[in-house]
C-alpha cells in the first residue's frame, strides 16, 4: 500500500522532522536494556527543557494526547472533588467528560467558541476547587487561553493545563506559571507522528497523587519508579520503544534549533499566514489578540464550499487542511502550521494554491 | 545517540520484520485523510485472519497490550459484577489488579506459577459470572492455558482471554473457540515493536457493552464509530499512523507466510530449543504439555549466575535473554523465539553462546 506525501496543514498530525523518521529504523532494544534507560532519561530532561520546567516526574504517557488528558485527571480526581473547568472547544468539553467518569463534581465555565476565557471567571467559579483546568492553545478553534493568571491566583487548587497544540510552538512556562499538572501530544508543534503524550507533574502535585487510581495503565504511583529512577527501575508496562525514538530525535531538531527559535518560527508563519489569508477573502475567525500562530481559523470567501475546497486542495495540491468542528462544521477551516510543517515556504505554498483556487471560483462564476 | 543491534530474545519485544521498520518511514497522514479510512480497514482486515474471527469490532488500540487489557475490562465491568479469573504468573494477577478497579467482585482461580490451569476449576468457580478471564500464553512463566474448553463450557458468561504472546505464535482461534473478547500486543509473535494492541469483541460481547466506561480514551462506544465504520468515521482521538503503518506491515508479513507457516515456524523454533538447552545443563521448568514453543523458561545449571549470565550474552554477543519475575525471580530465565527472532539461525545462534557460557564456567572451575 502506498501513500501521498501530504503537506499536513490541518490541526494535526504535521509533517514530521526528518530526524524523527530516521530514528524510527534504529534497531529496537527492550525496555530494560542498559542501553535503553540513558535514552529515557534524556527524552525526559529534553521534555523539562521544552516545558521549562525542572519538575522530576515528566515523561511521556505511552499513547496519544487524550490519554495524557486522561492520566492528568484520574491520578489527581476522587469521587465528589470539585474540579473547574474552562469550556470554549472541544477540549475543553472533552475535560468535562474525562473529569466527570473520574467522578468530579464538574463546574463548566463557559465561553463562546472563538474567544478566549476570562481567567478570573475561573477563579471565581468556586471559593476552594481540587483543581482549576484549563485548555491552553484549543485545536478546535485556534484560540490562547492564558494561563499565567490562573497560576498566580490558584490558591490551594492544582492548575492543570492542555498543552496539546501549544508545547514547542509558543511560549509555555509550567514552572513560572505555577503549572501543576500539563500534558500534550507529540504530533503537534514537537514535529513526531502521534502516538506519545508527554506529561509534566509538580510536586505539589505529586504529593497529592489518587492512591489507586481507576486506571491501571496510566497509574503515576507505578509508572514513576520507572520513569524517574527514584526507587528501582521496576518494570510497570512495555514501553513504546520506537515512538521514543522518534520523540527522542524531534526533541532534538527542537532543541538543536533553540526552543525559542521554534516559537519564533512559528509565529513567523502565524504572522504570513494571519496577513495572507484576508487578502485572499478568507476572514480571521478567532479572538483578536489570542490567535495561535500554530493554528488559524478562518471564515471562508463568499462561493467556496468547505468539503469542495478542502477536496480539492487535498487531490490538486497535496496540501491538508482541518474543517471546522461542533457549531462552526462547514463554516471555519483550521490551518495548522506546526512543527517541521511550520516552514514559510510552506504558507507560500498554501496562500499560492488557495489564490488559485479562488481566482477559479471567480471565473466560472 | 547510537545503539546497539540486539538479538531480542527475551520475554518481548522481538526483533520486528525489515518490512515494519520500512513502513515507519511512510509519509504521515492525518487520520481522516481518505487514504487512511482503507489502510485502517485493511489492518482491522488483517487482524481477523490472524485472530481467525468474523468480529467487526476487531481493531488496534492505541496503546500497548496493557492498555488492551484494560480496554478488555473496563468496557464490560460495572461495580458489583462477578468476573473469574485464572491466576498463574503475573498478568493473570494484572487482570485481577485491572478488573478490581473496576469495581468487579474477583474470584482468583490460582494455581502453581510454571503449571497450568485446569479449565473446569475457572468454569466450576462461580455459577453465574458476568465474565471468565483467563491468559493464553503467560508471558511469566512460558505455560499456555487451554482456551477452548472455557469456550465450549462459559455459559451466560462472556469469555475474556489475554493473547499478548499467543497471537501469531500459536494457535489462537477465536471464534471456534467462543471468544468474546480478546487483546494482544504487536511487539511478540507478530514481530512489530511495542505500541499497539489489537482488540478483538464479539457481536455477544458487543451487545454488553458497560454504557459509559469510566475511561474516555478506551471507551469503545466511540471508537466502534470510527474503527468500524457502522456510523459516520466520526473522529475520537488522533490515530498512532506511524505505528498503524508498522502493524500493516507486519500483518503483512505474517500473511504472506501463511498463519500455519508462521506457527509451525515459532513451533520448530521452540522444539530446537526444548532440545538443545538441556544438553547444556538447563532444565525446562514449565509443565510439561503446556510449553510455549515462543517462550521457553528454564532453570540454570549449577555455578552460571543469573545477572552475570545475562550480561555476557549482552555484552560479549549482543543477544537479549529475560530474567524470571516473582517467586522465580533469579532462578529461571525467559528466552523467546517471537516474531522476526523466531528463526532456526537465532536458536543455534543463542545455543552457541551459551554453549560457549557454559564451557568457560566450567573451566574456570
Amino acid at each position: 500500500m502506498t501513500h501521498s506525501d501530504r503537506i499536513l496543514m490541518g490541526p494535526g498530525p504535521c509533517n514530521p522532522y526528518p530526524e524523527v523518521i530516521e530514528a524510527f529504523t534504529r534497531p529496537v532494544l527492550g525496555h530494560l536494556d542498559p542501553e535503553f534507560i540513558p535514552l529515557l532519561d534524556e527524552i525526559n530532561d529534553r521534555l523539562r527543557a521544552v516545558w521549562r520546567t525542572e519538575n522530576l516526574l515528566t515523561f511521556p504517557v505511552s499513547a496519544t494526547g487524550s490519554a495524557g488528558m486522561e492520566a492528568a485527571f484520574v491520578n489527581f480526581v476522587e469521587p465528589g472533588d470539585t474540579v473547574v473547568i474552562g469550556v470554549n472547544g472541544v477540549f475543553g468539553t472533552r475535560m468535562c467528560d474525562v473529569a466527570a467518569r473520574c467522578g468530579a463534581e464538574v463546574i463548566a465555565v463557559e465561553e463562546e467558541w472563538g474567544r478566549a476565557i476570562d481567567p478570573q471567571r475561573l477563579l471565581d467559579a468556586h471559593t476552594d476547587p481540587k483543581i482549576i483546568a484549563l485548555v491552553h492553545a484549543e485545536t478546535s478553534t485556534g484560540v490562547r487561553n492564558d494561563i499565567a493568571p490562573l497560576g498566580a491566583g490558584k490558591g490551594d487548587a492544582l492548575l492543570l493545563v492542555d498543552c496539546v497544540t501549544s508545547l514547542g510552538g509558543i511560549p509555555m512556562l509550567a514552572d513560572d506559571w505555577q503549572v501543576d499538572i500539563a500534558y500534550s501530544g507529540t504530533q503537534k508543534c514537537l514535529g513526531v507522528p502521534p502516538g506519545l503524550s508527554p506529561l509534566t507533574v509538580s510536586e505539589r502535585a505529586l504529593e497529592r497523587l489518587v492512591e489507586r487510581p481507576q486506571s491501571w495503565y496510566l497509574d503515576l504511583n507505578m509508572i514513576r519508579n520507572y520513569v524517574t529512577g527514584e526507587g528501582a527501575r521496576a518494570y510497570h508496562h512495555t514501553a513504546p520503544i520506537s515512538m521514543l525514538y522518534g520523540l527522542h530525535a524531534g526533541l532534538g531538531a527542537v532543541l538543536d534549533e533553540g526552543l525559542e527559535n521554534a516559537w519564533a518560527r512559528h509565529q513567523a508563519c502565524g504572522d504570513a499566514l494571519h496577513a495572507g489569508l484576508p487578502e485572499l477573502g478568507f476572514e480571521l475567525w478567532a479572538q483578536e489578540g489570542h490567535r495561535l500562530p500554530e493554528l488559524t481559523t478562518v471564515t471562508l470567501p463568499e462561493g467556496l464550499d468547505d468539503a469542495a475546497g478542502r477536496r480539492a486542495l487535498l487531490e490538486r495540491y497535496g496540501i491538508e487542511v482541518g474543517g471546522g468542528l461542533g457549531p462552526v462544521a462547514g463554516k471555519v477551516w483550521r490551518i495548522g502550521c506546526m512543527g517541521h510543517t511550520a516552514r514559510l515556504r510552506n504558507v507560500a505554498m498554501l496562500l499560492g494554491a488557495l489564490g488559485e483556487l479562488v481566482s477559479d471560483l471567480r471565473a466560472t462564476n
